[in-house]
């Protein structure tokens, strides 16, 4: 498949200044959209001129969002180059995405395609300071028109692009945690282990009481027994106990972070004992009130790794490492941007040059 | 507030012919749109000629889902008056869904008045035969554009209407459900008691693959022990075994339907002692096998009461009173439809007449 390509106005193009960025609320000048209907498949990828798209007021997406997504980024490097992050992880994750959403897959290679070509159309909208990037936002959702609940037969797969700046308002500093008892995300058999926008409507309310008390994002518990630490808000975590570092297993309910991996083969190559197991909510309180939770940090596209300095348990704050950023984290932090930046070689075959 | 009303075109507000009605699939002439935004709450109420709608790719509903809706239907009686049953109930249920999912409440009498002018105006597109009736889908999804993973400051309320015939093509026939043992639809913590998209687009993949085995519809068992039965598709479940009719107590994952309170309702003013009670899938089964299953049918605005004829678990299909429409759920629909077109004292107060 050709992508048609409509280029925007000369005057839209031109990049702003990019010291202000607030994550995901500006822009490029261009996005790419693509049809599906049943019996003709995917068809017509466009690259246009960035703008509003029309929906039948009983478009699915709007009634039973049945709709998937994926967030990955491209950073310019110090060496002038273009850098994706793991990008057919990413969209191999989408497939997933697809498969338990009932949504058409996309041929990879063609999403690739689609991503680089409006990658590089927009590379001037790239920031270039470190910490920022240009976050890719694929998405896909249900545009047939009906009220009945069923796998509609036409969608639109999106590509849209946003300079972000670093995530946490705090920069690289210890977030704070809440744990949720009340609020469940995700359990078996339901769709945490996928993107899909259903899991983080979920997550709003948890996300808003742990804001009332201070907190940034919450940590959540697994459905069945509200005993096992899953994740945290957009990202995995990691406990660095005294002899090991730990994250919680994929258990179903678990998004599987390519952070998350990223970090477990870091781990292994650095010669770190790493284990995927479970870890229960008490084992990190006690852990911590005797001083055996030496680190915590959170993995995600967004923040690429945040310390966590905080944790709330029972409206009780633990705190992680006095508050500080630990050695570990700041490593696996230095590794990981090192090769997203092109400061350091990429032993892992992670990033993708495009050009 | 005033609502504005901008009339469609007269070509446009001709009523087709009813005959072969799909559910959901047409729509009336109208719609209702009103904005909320953050500081200056809904505002700008408006009937306008139906139409698709703009979105900003980034809008909030698109990606994070944050939707809710409700179902109700409006139907054209035997003496000619227009009839809403319980639409209190429902926008009551819609201001729940909106508390669960950080989405502003609306003025109840408000909501009212909004869908009473707006089903008035579109009246003649209420089908007249029995069984057929207007469905009212009034719905309210977030608009904020911005891709962080947060509550939105600006929504949409809409309603739209769509004249429908009886919800299964079999008609008022048993339909045929299979438990899943693989997915789970909602558990304790979750949302599964709210109408927000999220909810339904987790039901699609079980939905298929009942479909692929000839069933009709998904029974969920819960989400924590995957032991008792906790609802149907879009319908709540009742089951009349030899001394008592008992359907699944509200448990915090099952959807609080408002045709099931009727019939709860109704049973004990017709001196049914039935039981709102946890029911485990084993009981079900045994039950029938022992013969002491006479009845079972579904509840739910669309279908209004929908008998079950067979119940299909761990692939072995189980047949209840030998697939035919049992004596007492036959009774709930005479009495609830003939209470909804008017054939009946409305001895409840379950109807509002508009006019
Ligand atoms: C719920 C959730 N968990 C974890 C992650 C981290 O995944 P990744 O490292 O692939 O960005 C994300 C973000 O993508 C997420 O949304
Ligand atoms: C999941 C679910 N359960 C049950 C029901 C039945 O509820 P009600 O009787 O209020 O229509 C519905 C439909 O509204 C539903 O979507």
């Amino acid at each position: 498949m050709e992508i048609e390509i409509h280029l925007a106005k000369p005057e839209d193009r031109k990049a702003p200044n990019f010291d202000k960025l607030v994550f995901g609320k500006i822009f490029t000048p261009h996005m790419f959209v693509m049809k599906y209907e049943e019996g003709k498949g995917w068809h017509s990828p466009k690259i246009i001129p960035f703008s509003n798209i029309e929906l039948h007021p009983a478009a699915i997406v709007l009634h039973y969002s049945q709709t998937i997504f994926e967030g990955m980024k491209a950073y310019f490097g110090v060496d002038g180059k273009i850098r994706l992050f793991r990008p057919f992880d990413h969209i191999n994750r989408l497939n997933r995405s697809a498969d338990r959403m009932c949504i058409p897959q996309v041929d990879p290679n063609f999403a690739f395609e689609a991503i680089k070509t409006l990658v590089l159309l927009d590379k001037d909208w790239i920031p270039k300071q470190k910490g920022s990037a240009l976050y890719i936002r694929p998405f896909i959702f249900a545009t047939e028109n009906t009220l009945g609940v069923k796998v509609s037969h036409e969608y639109l797969f999106m590509i849209i692009l946003s300079p972000v700046g670093p995530y946490y308002a705090e920069g690289f500093n210890p977030v704070k945690i809440y744990v949720t008892e009340e609020y469940v995300r995700a359990c078996p058999g339901g769709t945490g282990e996928v993107k899909t926008g259903g899991n983080y409507a979920a997550s709003l309310k948890a996300q808003a009481v742990a804001q009332q008390k201070g907190y940034t994002q919450v940590l959540w518990l697994d459905g069945k027994e509200r005993k096992y630490v899953e994740e945290v808000g957009s990202m995995n975590i990691f406990f660095y106990f005294s002899d090991e570092l730990a994250t919680p297993a994929l258990s179903g309910s678990i998004l599987p972070g390519i952070t998350r991996d990223s970090v477990l083969k870091l781990a292994s190559h650095l010669g770190i004992p790493a284990k995927e197991r479970k870890i229960s909510i008490d084992e990190v309180i006690s852990a911590i009130q005797e001083g055996r939770l030496k680190e915590c940090f959170g993995t995600g596209t967004a923040a690429v790794i945040s310390p966590v300095g905080e944790i709330c348990y029972k409206d009780k704050p633990y705190v992680i490492g006095q508050g500080q950023t630990g050695e570990l984290t700041k490593k696996f932090f230095d590794y990981i941007t090192g090769i997203q930046y092109g400061e350091r070689e990429d032993e892992f075959n992670w990033t993708v040059v495009l050009e």
